[in-house]
């Protein structure tokens, strides 16, 4: 485990930022963040995409006005990818939306390991745009994953209004959950939380870990994960001098967190992060592909095929997950662990 | 199943009213309730308790100067219970406390069976004082279930600011609660939340059904029981006539009925409403014994030990359980599904 603080490097972070899913407002957005940043030297971004696609990205966002002065900014690059944009379907999923996603992701990714930039944005993909291209992975993190060949634990960290959590288990079914709630991972998730929100400059992280049984399985009466895996695995993370308290019942942990009592919190599988932290806010919220040696952030809303083209899509979710990769980025090479 | 909606009627509905924990601020909360209502003949109460009890609720309350006047007021019927108070803890949990809970709240089942009153709000209970007197049920719905001898299906239900839920599963475990998942069992408690809102004064109410697994399952990707229970238990339910919808994946169905979307959630397990019940509102949510043939709520808090005595526990979940219970009075009898 890693606990370096992120540098007060004095030149700023270089940023990857890619489209996402070409039909959906991840194109927008991206112009709209550029929008803000160009011509200002805490900012270094470099963007993948093609002039075709940044002609209709500018379009959408009722922002042609902008796109010279952007383009003419030294802080921006713009790497034209040279792909065919013609016939990219609009607000539709499409096996062509899906594979420019990934191919532009990919180009990010080489970025990264070409010692080019520093971390990774990219804007909404579509699920079935994805599975048309041939995506077989059940999520973006595990397509990372074997993309990067990533060893250590990884998890889809999830950020919201400066509360943070991670995921013991994540894209699998509620039946299939429990088995794979372990100690070892319990204590390698919470070191994994804790890695990235000391990267992110927060010096001392104070972690709660979820139980997976109501109530917190009263005490072995509704389910024995807690005394078997859970505290087992607290216990292990403290022995590694982390500041990690539970396991707490799922239903009252997340007012607590809300409240301040915790930075971050780990969560045992999807919907019980997921619940919590959309009711604090849909909007503004931010996923951090964890555990994959490089920051790589997105916003946590999807394609929004309904709003493309309007110039209503919010940024907050884009501004958020660039900022959470630009404070990210120092520390990459620590965002891992064992 | 029963749709009638609750009378007009011109007397006020007779609602039996118990301090449940006595060692907790559920008396003080029942004194402040009295207060509130004493000498309105739009409210008929029935108070089981007994003078020793009463002193230390007023006491705790700060209300002693009020008590007078509550007692002399003609819409509040005070019934000594003649129960043994003299030692009776104060803000721990004690077989004691447990009983007195119990045996009070029996004394109200039997005052409805009499015919004497129309519905029941108990004060929070304590869960360990219950299990020091004996109570081997997992929640108090299964013992008001086993007390009555309820035969159709119960479901906790829980409110809060308007928006009810209710539970295909509830107090078991993670992993056991999938195989309790029947669309038989989906249907009858989508049923059992619509009759409690009819009942409640919610002409039509409108309902969604969550699904169980993460993005309710990406079509049997994580999990089929979307597919093979809840699903077909939607269909059940439409048959009937019901205004019902779903599955929604869970994370974010609870924003569209925060929103106005839906007056009801028949959610799959515990924590899947009760996470985002309690981050809608703490303060103010009360809990249903639903299915039993009659009206019994409770705050949806605890007893609170931390705060006994201090004048300074909130009134909303106690005057909200009251509330709904009258509401639910003259629907009593309807309150049952197959």
């Amino acid at each position: 485990m890693q606990n370096t603080p992120p540098s007060a490097s004095s030149t700023p972070a270089r940023v990857a930022l890619t489209t996402g899913d070409p039909a959906g407002i991840g194109p927008e957005l991206l112009a709209k963040l550029l929008v803000e940043i160009a011509g200002d030297s805490a900012h270094d971004v470099t963007v993948f995409s093609t002039a075709d696609e940044l002609d209709r990205a500018f379009q959408h966002a009722g922002l042609v006005s902008e796109r010279r002065r952007v383009e003419q900014s030294a802080n921006v690059r713009i790497v034209d990818t040279g792909f065919d944009f013609s016939g990219m379907p609009v607000a539709a999923a499409s096996e062509a939306g899906g594979k420019w996603a990934i191919d532009h992701l990919d180009l990010a990714l080489r970025a990264h390991e070409a010692g080019e930039i520093d971390a990774v944005v990219f804007a909404p993909l579509n699920k079935s745009s994805l599975h048309l291209a041939g995506m077989h992975e059940n999520d973006e993190l595990r397509w990372l994953e074997n993309r990067l060949g990533t060893r250590g634990t990884v998890s889809e960290l999830n950020a919201i209004a400066g509360l943070w959590t991670s995921r013991v288990t994540s894209h699998v079914s509620h039946r299939n959950a429990p088995m794979l709630i372990t100690a070892e991972k319990v204590a390698s998730v919470a070191r994994l939380l804790h890695t990235y929100l000391v990267a992110s400059g927060v010096p001392a992280p104070r972690l709660a870990v979820c139980a997976l049984n109501p109530h917190g399985g009263e005490g072995g009466k509704f389910g024995t994960e807690e005394i078997d895996e859970i505290v087992p695995g607290i216990a292990a993370a403290v022995a590694d001098g982390l500041d990690v308290t539970g396991p707490f019942p799922a239903d009252t942990v997340f007012l607590r967190a809300r409240d301040g009592d915790f930075d971050g919190v780990v969560t045992m599988y999807h919907d019980q992060g997921q619940i919590a932290m959309k009711m604090i806010g849909f909007d503004g919220g931010v996923t951090i592909e964890g555990g994959i040696g490089v920051a790589v952030c997105t916003p946590a809303h999807g394609t929004a095929f309904d709003r493309v083209g309007k110039g209503t899509a919010a940024l907050n979710s884009m501004r958020n997950a660039y900022e959470i990769a630009r404070s990210l980025a120092a520390a990459s090479e620590s965002l891992t662990v064992r």
